[in-house]
């Protein structure tokens, strides 16, 4: 029997926090950090768990993030447009800091968007997405990363898996949410089918001459597929041009390009749009809110999942338990608070 | 030998537009609704050309359109939404009522959006979306439709197959533009696989037990799937989300009930979502227009293809030599002209 350690969720998240301090991490990085990563374990998204940690601390190790910026809001008043400049640190606190003055801004014009500028990139979408439905708002985030991904009918990456995701607001139950990869898969279930010495299913990848591959290491060498074909490569390139190229940061290639790697967190920028359903709604009959629950209910009502239930009843486990850690994963809490970046190979 | 008349694009519009006025259409609706048609017919897209016009006259005479509908525009100052309600009418008119103040808007705050309300809404959206990027701005557009598409896992129609559409501005060229159902296939593509007495791929379709089929008698019966599988479906729900219910108009399963068939134009909302490179990019390195060119001629330089490359060659021919119309759809044009409503079966 393995044994585990149960940690109420504010233990997890101090011990977290501190282990970004001891990095030297300033505060608004460290909790902004500390915050995602532990919403990733409540809600029993390994991936995005406390597993990250080291990458975080490895791309600060290699001089690709400024542990100690401080992010910049500028109100742009007069405009629908907020933007943040992370100052070349995590996208996290740049989000944390700009999202009040977005929900403002939206709930005043009925849509507004936020621009974080020069940020690396961490971890998933959804806490963004989540925070804007916490204010009552729908949200779409959108973001590039490195090229890994070929266009369809394209011998090359020149795309990100370019996450995309979407949050409406409901009313005592938890969001509506989706967030995922406009690549088929993502580039680590990749490198787990390699390690695990199995075959790619097909339609993942292509070699690095273009051509269709089920072999991981090819896949590697080569480029992953859009999800959906035609219509996934255009979204992805959608993303590259409002999330990239339209707020004025990196695109897929050119972050790529820029680290020379796909083991460090991305450094470029973000884009957050929020809407008001009660600014939309205002003067046509019926509830937004009422209305949504209807069609959610007919979703589940015919046999479909909501996206994200799994994570929210993962969530309320940990809420009322705390969440369970491995003899391992405490081993390696407490290695790396105890020697902080030196313990980044 | 097949006998064929050229017309050029303004003499086409005439005599489509008289179609339209002559079936009682007024001036707003029938011009509007012409422009629309021609478009198709002159982008060689035959799927949304001179074939649609009795698609909007069936619905005329079946009392589900106001062919004397007047769009009002609500300035709706001091937000950044924009408001149509088309009346009863098409929502053709609408937009055309309504893009010049979107544009103003998005120029002025960044980000705008124009809702569309009470329409019924009549062929493909890339008119729409190169209606926005002729104003230079990056356009997003998306509405519901009938449901006839299943969520992924569930056994019953209750999305639209929702199209999504996606522009931004080239100088000197045609824009980059995308617009896709969000369903596998379009309803079209089956019912030509029935009338052709040809199974349907797999994947696309579900029977009224909620089964996999690849009979097109059955999918019609049943269900078609979302592209993408879980992602594509996510997609057409947040689609239902923020263009039927946000904007407080009908979403596909209320569109269904309404018109109580599928072969009727669809009565719903739209929302266009209208985006500023230049208000984004404003003190950002780069000219995103630029910068856009260099991703473009990448997609292109890795043997992929940029969408809709094939509707403007053809619009470059048609402008040069006019469209093609075949002895059969002159005749069409004309007994359209000559009954009209009751050219109607």
């Amino acid at each position: 029997m393995t044994q585990t350690t149960i940690l109420p969720i504010d233990a997890l998240f101090s011990r977290v926090e501190a282990i970004f301090l001891k990095a030297g991490l300033n505060a608004v990085q460290a909790g902004a950090l500390a915050r995602v990563i532990v919403a990733g374990e409540r809600d029993a998204c390994k991936s995005h768990g406390i597993y990250r940690i080291e990458g975080a601390l490895r791309t600060v190790k290699a001089g690709k993030v400024k542990p100690d910026a401080v992010p910049v809001l500028d109100r742009n008043e007069g405009s629908a447009i907020v933007k943040v400049n992370a100052g070349g640190g995590f996208a996290n606190p740049a989000f944390e800091l700009g999202v009040p003055e977005l929900a403002a801004r939206a709930r005043k014009l009925g849509i507004a968007a936020l621009v974080i500028n020069d940020c690396t990139h961490f971890s998933a979408l959804w806490p963004e997405v989540e925070a804007v439905t916490n204010e009552g708002l729908a949200g779409l985030v959108m973001c590039p990363s490195y090229a890994t991904v070929a266009p369809t009918g394209g011998n090359k990456p020149l795309l990100g898996t370019n996450p995309f995701a979407f949050g409406w607001p409901r009313k005592d139950t938890s969001p509506y949410v989706f967030d995922f990869a406009t690549s088929v898969a993502a580039r680590g279930e990749i490198e787990l089918h390699r390690r695990a010495g199995k075959q790619l299913p097909e339609g993942w990848a292509i070699d690095a001459d273009g051509n269709p591959t089920t072999d991981p290491e090819a896949a590697l060498a080569g480029a992953m597929l859009p999800f959906g074909g035609h219509k996934g490569s255009a979204i992805g390139t959608m993303i590259e041009l409002l999330a990239g190229i339209m707020i004025g940061d990196l695109t897929s290639p050119e972050v790529l390009d820029y680290l020379g790697t796909t083991t460090l967190a991305p450094f470029h920028g973000e884009l957050i749009i929020a809407m008001s359903p009660e600014a939309f709604a205002k003067g046509r009959p019926g509830d937004p809110f009422a209305r949504a629950e209807v069609l959610f209910e007919a979703i589940v009502g015919a046999g479909a999942r909501l996206p994200s239930q799994r994570r929210f009843a993962a969530r309320k486990k940990s809420e009322a338990e705390g969440v369970s850690l491995t003899a391992a994963e405490i081993e390696q809490l407490d290695r790396l608070l105890d020697k902080g970046l030196d313990a980044i190979a």
